[in-house]
This record gives structure tokens, C-alpha cells and sequence, in this order.
């Protein structure tokens, strides 16, 4: 079978490989549709350390094609939406109630499209655990809100979730690229109060605002912890960084009060360091917590993120503002996202 | 100065008493918007036992004209939001983190318009505690906004926070009078799933669909828990009783799923019995919870709030569907929450 | 093989059955000692339903005869302890972070020994899913000790997390059987103050004292809320039902405070009715919880389990003070569980 | 009236003040016992900014000898535990459920001996918001361990708080002075599992093995991230810092394991810098949380860890084991800790 993917670092194209066969557990899938993420281009980039011939993507809605004998919940026709983190759940480690699932045997192992094996940028990609890690595609959303949930608003909204936002607080945001967008919205559907969120691409900039944030700053208008500052007449409870480097860090300290949280869901640099005087900490007393993590995984999730959708709560397939259509676009698309032109907000392939 | 209130059990009318003063923490008032509340007529009914020549209301937008010599954040002039409840802050029992501050020195202590002093049907009233229990009126939002915040907006949001709503949860919502209005508005801002809202007044019903529910759900159509059962295609996650006698109890079990929750929020009838088979409970294995809860007190609850409407996240205004001007008027908008004319939301008197 | 179980409700005996046999992620085990519970004699008294020819027993420590084909961490010749509760973790109902694991497909559902197939009273018996349900019985603890992590500590220290304890909280224990004893222990070790624990068995009582109680109260000394109110001066924070009926909840509510949590971990009876007067609480505004539960189950609660053991934290096998010897002596520690002497606190069976 | 302080950076000495009087709220007391405490003569070097004439010292159990008119639950004579944190409560910000009310207007604002006024070393010192903050000293505990909930009990228990400890939790305290101290205390009084104790002094040693440390780890015998991760077989749980500096965090992040806390209590110098590399947080990706904190104020808190005392759980006086008689003794007190010869733990000083 084709897949697109790496043949090396920064070497990337059409791979040709045998197709994938199901555990007892397992499904095989064939894409309906796929995104490519900047992770990917990431990977592709040596990101996720050297590898050869690896498919990459990681975002899919799928068709099951093949069942293992022990799965219940899937038949071969079926049309699934694939969590892009399919822990596998016989690891006891999983069952710590206030674990996140992300890191099933060890740090973010439950990531396994492009990290542990082939990706979904394929004519037939592996999915473990199938009936803990797919869900069914309803009839009542669209394509594009569907793929949206299996990355961009699942990490987006766990980027709230660690930033513990409670009924009016004041929010920052850090960054409006597709996570950062679906943080915002995430933010808004915690109730939050005022939401700052900072970015300057035009398109980025009015699904912000559809998305509910009241104010949108922009490094162009001079240093973004004063602006706000300003604006807020103080500072705020709860920030989110979605973009930004090591640096971001001490600005966020500069922006949120005692008691309040930074979170990040910043894929961050491996050669950046997080620095900071400890007097923005308020030398260890501030009661300013720092969180991170990396997106849930599972069926489950993906059912409660469907569920909001069904209620019009948010439409995350708005990111979705370049389509493709064809499984050989993968490669175009691909691109697209590597060179991230001014106005793409996030691109997708219909197949 | 003159008053509205109860001069016996069924027996209310204008009362003449002496002004209220200020104690060194304290405010005087007078009010710029009240709304009666059914506590109030419960009350006037016998509701909080016997009472003499008590001014009753507990909802209201004011103006200050006295402070006592210790507080600092008001003077005479100020318009402010006046939480319903307010509490006595130097009271140790508000003091663990995880309490709600509605019961400062015992069981709804900290509610004391009404039932341990006069209340805001007067020309003047008297707030305990002012700086820590007045919200300055911002000016870029409604009186009719601001004047929601105090109970019924607290209240219903208080709600939702009891039932520990996640993203996507389905929820079901008991009673859409105002309290239950407000309770769907907030279980759509924790970015609930499917929302049914149980009631039948069309203006409520149109309401409730503005605030957020998916789906209304009416005695006249059949038994509710069977409708609902069928409409969610199985249990939902949290239950919200916002209406509904003891006997709601037992169908909000038979609704909701394991590890879910039963909020209640309804003012119970102390004629009344909560009483289910242990079936229902799973004999005390299904790991369902019962919260109740009266509304928090203070500015900083009132700050919360109003955020939430400054961001234009909702308006509780619209709850307002009576309204009457002038400070004599309160007759009747009391009057009419007493009858409650079935095209009644809520109503209230413009000073 | 043998096992020993009931016939029919109220029908015990030894019944000859075929062997079980592992599907791919299973494990056969044989007994190395067994724990008859209250469960057990309740079940076979028809409290489970009606049920033919079924083994019983749930609290087991074993050794592994034979494993699935798909299972990574176990093989014949291992010694294990056996979680009473084997969810399924490919159910996508325990992915959420905040619920119980003992519901897997619907209420109760992981609870499968006894319920769903035959349970550890016999030569041979089945684990489900055995990775993530199994855990190596370490050198350093003793067998008694681990037998007892199987549900009684399981069950009562989930009684203590469900009541929320927090440092210096006051609290009652309802109940100083094995389960009740548990929750003392489990208390103590969340850091509570005062502990009423409510009982009159002298055995249970200087075991109580042992693990953690500072206050023995007893039924024949009058009456108990009384008794409480008196010795604490005023109501406490958190109250533990482990034993009483239908009516020992109205005592609670009389003994906690606003704010407070009762959580109940009492199998109770079917016949009987949950039933108090709302003014009990607080026409439901008193912010008192309700929660309940059932044992969570799998390997990681397990690990934490023995972990306090290995810690010398406390020691759950001094429950056992009724040993018995050899498979064969199952049907006397089972009568013995059924009749309860009055100087029984729990049986068990080296085998 | 006479006071030991500091006449200015690096100047400290006895100082000839007018005694304090009491606003409406507040009391003056006169210490019955007191304890220097690092805080102290950290300050004294200039760690809280230049000051002028400043009466030291925060810890202490005092006796009232004036009130202020609206005072209600104290009188002279009493006898009272002086939480080291004084919180003013008619500071909106403590009202929020989910913070600590050690940041009343501000950071650390609620913490006014030595920082805003006059210390507890003196003839006579002001008690703010007296019946919110004082708490009476109960006949059945020792003024030793009632001068410890203070400060030292309060925030070592903080730092367990703050790195969300549950039952079976492995975890590594670094430090173990008198906070490091109270942090092994008091996650025993969690439930943690294996409790790693880093630290060498004899004295300090031996009360972390009685507070429930179950093993010491010294720098003298090699790499501590090493030993520790070959005796745990593993990342731990939960980091609390109570010792260390800038550099401790990489080393906190190599022991602990995805979805772990590392939780500061350190008063870490303004001098420091925290860095490290973003591998060592999983690239922001890892689900591992900062937090920290300063030692929760108020009445509530002292009567909590009182309670624990009293239900002889724990015995923070056994930190105290210098003893000094005198009021005039304080000075030899303060030097004592100032020089903190090996054998230290804890200088008091009986007044």
C-alpha cells in the first residue's frame, strides 16, 4: 500500500509498504478523511528524534476495513473517528482516576500513529484497542467538526481543563493557531469572564472573536503584559499558553495573580529552557501553579467533545479553512501546513 | 420610612419603622431596582415561621448613603450590586476552602434579609459587612442584568457547580422558572452535551431553548423519565432539580447513570419527604451523589458574574418579562409573583 | 474440579464444575487463600438474585495456572492479589477521569466473580482482562495483610475518599465491621481529628482504637446522635455509613454540618426505603452531599493498597481473627461468616 | 514597651516602641511562648526589603489583654493560638472558594507581623481581625505543639496539600528542617506510600523516621535523583521541595512520572533563577504541575491541625528542642537560629 510520510529527517514523500494486519483487539481502517498537524511537520523535521520510512499523520475520521476477533463495539463499513491518542488500556497506570490517559506505559506513550508505528496518511492504518479508541461517526455533524475533535479541540479544551477555569475568570491566551483557537473556545465554554487572546493573523483573529474572546492584543501594538495589564485593570486569573517559547513563561508570571494557573499545551523547543527570576514566582509563595499536558485519548472522549457539537455548543470544523480532496493531495496538504502561509488557519483532505 | 413586607403569616401590606443605621462595617442603601422572589411569598406565607412587621426582599440594586467608619471601598453615592446573601466574613466557618459561605455561623446564616432583619423592600436598607458584600455597578451593563446576578443567576449557576458538570455531560434540568432558567444557562456554560429542560409555559420554554437546552420535555406528552430515557437513548450524566417535590428524587435516579450526580436547588416543602427505595440507589453501590446547595454570598461571587455578562456569555435579564417604575409599585409586583399568571417569568420595580 | 457455592438461594454446598479456560487476555488462577464476605452469605441468601449452581467468593490472593495468549505480565507460577472488582477496560464508560471503575458496561458490572460467573472458592477460577487486574504479591508483606487489600480496605477506604475528608475533619463511622473498621483506618490516614466510630463488639472496638478512633459510641449507652452532638460539641464534618439501615441516614443528617458529606458504603437492603423529612436537609439547601460507592476495582488500586502496607501504615490483616487451614475448611469459614459469632471479626482460609 | 527586631539590615537588637492598641476588630496580646523561625532572620538580612525598627517574630501563642468593640468570641485573659497569617476577611479575594487566603489584597498580603507591622517579640503585639484569626488554646494539648500549627505545621501540611497526595502515593521530600519536617508528617497523614526524606542531621534524621519518612536519602552517598530512582525501581508520584534551590527543580522533574506534582514550599532567594531544560518537562507536553505556596491563614486552619493533635495523630512540638525560658531569652533564641548549629531543629523560647 501508499502512505505518505518520512523517509528520513527533512526528507519526506510517498512511501510503499505492506498494509497493516489486526490484532485481537485491533481494527484496520481506511482514511475518509485526514489533517496534517504542525506535529507532523514537526516529526518530519526530526522532531520526534530520527526515523525511517515512517507514515506520519495522526488526525482522521476512518471506514474500519478489518476486526480482530476479540473487538465487539466495530464491523468492516463502519465510519469511525479515530482519537488521535489510543492508549492502550490493559496498563494499569491508566487507572488512576486523576491520571490523564496520555501516557499510557510511560511519557505520552499512548501516542502512537507516527511516535510507535505507521501513521493515517495511508491507504490502511492500525488502530489498537479499537473498541476503547473509536467512536462512531454520527449522521448529525459534519466531516470537518468531526476530524477537528480527534487533536485540535481535544487538546484545546484539556489546555482549559488544566487551567482549572471557574465561572468568570479573567483568561489569556497565548497564541491563536488551531489549538490556541480551540482554547479560546474551550475558555468560553467554561464560563469564563473576560478573555485575552493574543495573535495578529487576520482569519486567526475573527474565529477568535466568533469563538468568544473579548479582546484580542497584538505584539505590533506594543508589549502584550502591559496592554493587558491595562486592560484588565490588574491582573488576570488563569493563562493559556498555545504559543510562544520558554520566554512565554515569565511573561505569564508578569500576567496572572496568586492563586491563579498557567497552562500550557506548547509543544515546546527541546533546545529552549524555561527560565525565569524567582521573583515572578514570588520566590515559591505566589500559589501560582504551572500545568501542561498532552491531549486525552479514547473513545469516551471523543463522545463527550461529539456531544457538544450535536448541541451547537462550538463548531471546531471552522479551523478547516483549506480543503483537498483526493488521497494523493495528502502530499499538498502536507506542504501547506510545513509553510504555513499567512492566511491558513488549518488544512484538510477529503478522500 | 417605609417598607413592604409581611405584619403576619398571609398577612402583607406597607409597614412604617424607624430608618436602619450603619454599624462601623456596615451601609445604609436605598434601591434603584428590586425583584420580588418566591422566597418572598414563601415567606410571607410562613415559609421562615413567624415574624412581625417584617420588610421582605432580598433582591436588589442600590445606591449607598451611609457607610459605617470602617469600610473603605464605598461612599455615599456608589451604585451597587447587593448579593442576596451576606455573609459575616469574620466568622471561622468560611474559612475552609472548600465551603460554601452561605452558612457563616450555621445553616444559611449568611442569608439575612428577611429572615434576621428587614429586607430591601424599603426606602432604606441596611447591608452587613459592605466591603467584603457590595459589587460596584459597572457601567456597561443593564440594570436588569445586574439586579439577576444577586439570586436567581447565582442560584441556578450554583446548581450546575453542585451537579460538577464536565464537557459534554447530558444533563436534564427540573422546573424552568427563573432559577431553573438560570441553571440551564449555566450547565451550557460548563460546556454540558444534550440539555433537557423539563417545564411547559411557552415563554419559558422559548427562554430556556435562548439559554441553551436541546431539548424541552413536557408532563402533558407522558412520563418524563420514560421520554427522556428515550431520547438520550439511555441514562444522562447529571440531574438538576430546579422544580419538583420529594418525589423528583426518586425519578432523578431512575435518570441518571453511575457516578453521576443529582443537584438539587429547589426550595423543598417542609411538609415534604424525600423518600426512594434503596433499588433506586443502587442499595448504596452506584456511586450517584446528592448535592444540594443555598446560593453564595459576597462581591466576589457578584464580580464573577458579571464578568460573564460583560463578555456577553448571557443576559439573565431577560428572566425580567414584568416590569413596573416607581418605589410603590413593589405592591405589585409582589402581588403578581404571589398569583403567578402563567405567562410570568419574573417581574420587577424600577425605583 | 470442586468449588463451593449455592445450589440454589439458600442452598450451600460443594458443586463439581468443569474447569474454567482463559480467552487471550485472561488468566486461570488457583487459590492460595480466600476471605468469605458478608457479600458472599448474602448472595447465597438470594441478595444477588436468584442463581443456580454458582461458586462464590471474591477475596482471593492465588497463583497463576495458565494465562491468554495476549496477557504481557503474568505467567503460570506467579503469585498475584486478586482485585474483588476485574473491570473491563476496554469499556469506554471507566475512560472518564472522574468516575468509579466499577461500573465498566452499567452499574456494577466490574464486579464480575459471583455476579456474572463463578467466583475464587474452588480449585480453579477465571480473571478477566489479567494485566491490568492482577498484582504480584510482594515478599514483604504477609498473605493476610494482601487478602484483605482485595475489597475490605478497597471498599472502606473508598468510603473515606468519597466523604472528602480533609485535614483535622471531624467524623462518624456507622459500623465497626471489617468494612467499618477499614474506613476508621482509612480516616485516620487522610488526617481527620475526631473520630466517633459506632459500635459495641469488643473485638471490633479495640480494633477501632487500634487504627485510629478516638471515640467509641454505643447504642446501649442511649442515643447515639446525642451521645455525638454531646461529646463534639455541635455537629460533625463528615459522616461514614459501614453498617444500620434505611434509617441511619436521618441520624446522620442529624450529625453533620452544612457543608458537610454522608457516605454511604452499606449494601443495603432491598426491601428497605431511604425515606427523612426535608427539613432534615435543610429543604435542601444545606449543602450536605450525599455519595456512595461500590470498590474500585483493578491493579493500580491494588498497588496503592499495598503500598501503605509496605509503608507499616496499616496492617488490614489483623481483620483476620479466625484462621482456617486447607481448601476443604472453605465450607466451615463460610458458615462461620454466615452465623457471625459475636467475637468474629472476619475468617479467612490459608489453602 | 520592648521588642527584639531589627534597627535595620543586618542591625538587629532590642527596640523601646508604644505599645499597639486595638481597632474595633482587632486584639492586643502578650506572648506566652513565641519561636524564631528562618522567615525571621531571613528578614532580618534583608530577604523582606530595607525596614526600619521592625519588631520580628510571627510564631507564637499569646494571652489577650484588650479587644476591640466589635470583637464578640475573645476577652482579656483568654488564652489563644495566633495563626502566623493573619488574613484581613473583608478582602474580597479570599472569597473565592478555590484560593488561598494567604493573599488577602495581594500577594502575601495576610501576612502582616514583621512584613506590615510589628512581630509577635514583643511586650505586646496587634492581632487583626481577631475572631476570624485567633483560636483558643485547648487544655488537653502542650503550648509546644500548639506554637507549631502556627507556621511550621500549617505550611508543611500546605506543601502536602499543594501536591495533591493520594492513598499509595510514593513520595520525595526535599528538606528536612522543621517545614520538610511537617511535609513528611504530613503526607503519612495522606497515605502516601514510600515517603523519601533527603537530608543528613542526626536529629532531623531520626523525627522524619517517627513522622513516617520510610527512607533517608543523603547527598554524602552519591547522585539523590539516582539513588532514588534505583530504590523506588521508578519515577515517584509527588516532589514537595521544603529545601534546595534554584537547581532542585531539574532534579525534581527527573524523579517524578507523568501526571505527578511538584509542589515548592521553599522560600526560594530572590537571587535564584528557575531553569531547565523543556525536555526534562516532556516538552510541555508531560501532564506534570508546578505548584507552591504560602501557609494558609485564619482561625479554621489552627483548629484544624489542633484537632489532629488532639487526636494524637501527630505531634509537631517534638520540632522544638531548644528550649529557652524568659522573654529576655528571645534574643538568644533568634541567634540560635540565625547561626543553626547542627544539632538544631527548632529554638522556642517559654515566656
Amino acid at each position: 500500500m501508499k502512505g505518505f510520510g518520512m523517509h528520513a529527517i527533512n526528507d519526506v514523500g510517498w512511501i510503499e509498504k505492506e498494509a497493516p494486519k489486526a490484532g485481537p483487539l485491533d481494527a484496520i481502517l481506511r482514511p475518509l478523511a485526514v489533517a496534517p498537524c504542525s506535529s507532523d511537520t514537526h516529526i518530519s523535521h526530526g522532531g520526534g528524534g530520527p526515523m525511517t520510512d515512517r507514515i506520519l499523520g495522526h488526525e482522521s475520521v476512518g471506514e474500519v476495513v478489518e476486526v480482530g476477533n476479540l473487538v465487539k463495539s466495530f464491523k468492516p463499513g463502519d465510519k469511525v473517528i479515530v482519537n488521535c491518542c489510543t492508549p492502550d488500556w490493559e496498563a494499569p497506570l491508566l487507572q488512576d482516576r486523576f491520571d490523564n490517559n496520555a501516557h499510557d506505559r510511560g511519557f505520552t506513550a499512548s501516542f502512537k500513529f507516527c511516535m510507535q508505528k505507521d501513521g493515517v496518511f495511508a491507504e490502511y492504518y492500525h488502530v489498537n484497542n479499537a473498541d476503547a479508541n473509536l467512536f462512531p461517526l454520527p449522521d448529525d455533524i459534519s466531516i470537518e467538526d468531526a476530524l477537528m475533535t480527534t487533536d485540535m479541540m481535544s487538546t484545546g479544551f484539556h489546555a482549559v481543563e488544566n487551567a482549572e477555569i471557574h465561572y468568570g475568570d479573567n483568561v489569556v491566551v497565548f497564541g491563536i493557531g488551531p489549538v490556541g483557537l480551540m482554547a479560546v473556545a474551550g475558555s468560553a465554554l467554561m464560563g469564563c469572564g473576560r478573555l485575552f487572546a493574543i495573535g495578529t493573523r487576520p482569519n486567526c483573529v475573527a474565529l477568535a472573536k466568533e469563538y468568544g474572546a473579548t479582546d484580542i492584543v497584538s505584539y505590533k501594538e506594543g508589549d502584550i503584559v502591559q496592554q493587558i495589564l491595562d486592560l484588565n485593570h490588574g491582573q488576570v486569573d488563569k493563562v493559556i499558553l498555545a504559543g510562544g517559547g520558554g520566554e512565554s513563561f515569565a511573561q505569564a508570571l508578569q500576567l496572572v495573580r496568586p492563586n491563579g494557573v498557567i497552562s500550557n499545551v506548547n509543544f515546546l523547543d527541546p533546545m529552549d529552557n524555561i527560565s525565569f527570576s524567582t521573583i515572578l514566582w514570588g520566590l515559591g509563595m505566589s500559589n501560582v501553579s504551572f500545568r501542561c499536558g498532552f491531549c486525552p485519548g479514547g473513545a469516551r472522549r471523543i463522545e463527550r467533545l461529539v456531544r457538544m457539537i450535536q448541541a451547537d455548543r462550538v463548531h471546531p470544523g471552522k479551523l478547516l479553512n483549506y480543503k483537498f480532496e483526493g488521497f494523493d493531495k495528502i502530499e499538498d496538504a502536507f506542504h501547506l501546513m510545513d509553510t504555513k502561509p499567512k492566511d491558513l488557519i488549518k488544512p484538510y483532505v477529503l478522500i
